[in-house]
């Protein structure tokens, strides 16, 4: 699994949607098929990216392949994302350092 | 701004290298374009896609236009994986619970 494969994957208006039907409960592709007016295969083939991804994972229960959400995709993509978060962070608290020494300063002038 | 293009932009390793440079500090092309040894128009169709994404700014300074991290592209894909989080969490609480009656079944029986 790779990152870049992660976002890629929710790049997708119709993987999300997958994956937004997924956070409710597992589902088989003839179960996703029917609600996204989709051919299985083509269901299929967003499961396989979704997969690849890292997002999902499949369980037997017979013949039936109950696909479900899964973490690793997840956890790569919000660690990556966090680093973005506390970089932009540190940005608004220097900006409000600055603000603050510009009202201190304001006020020393009255 | 679309959710999709957010996740498209960081889908590309390039333009996740250049969001962990501008998440050291605000960047013109030409700052960009040495250190990762690309010509100044492929930095800045980079940096046009990251815009797009709401994951930069560009601010005027003169003649310089520095870029530097921006919040929308960032939030609206933290609150998307949230969604899935939140999820995932439900589905694990839920296997602790199974997993906990099995156990309190287990130590009955004894």
């Amino acid at each position: 699994m790779d990152i870049s494969a992660s976002f890629a994957a929710l790049a997708d208006p119709t993987r999300r949607a997958i994956l937004a039907r997924l956070a409710l409960g597992e589902a088989t592709v003839m179960e996703l098929a029917k609600p996204f007016q989709m051919t299985q295969p083509a269901v299929s083939q967003h499961l396989k990216v979704l997969e690849e991804a890292g997002l999902i994972v499949q369980r037997v229960d017979g013949a039936r392949r109950p696909r479900r959400l899964a973490k690793p995709g997840l956890d790569a993509m919000d660690q990556w994302l966090a680093m973005l978060r506390k970089a932009l962070e540190r940005d608004y608290d220097r900006l409000d350092g600055v603000l603050a020494a510009m009202q201190s300063e304001g006020k020393g002038k009255r």
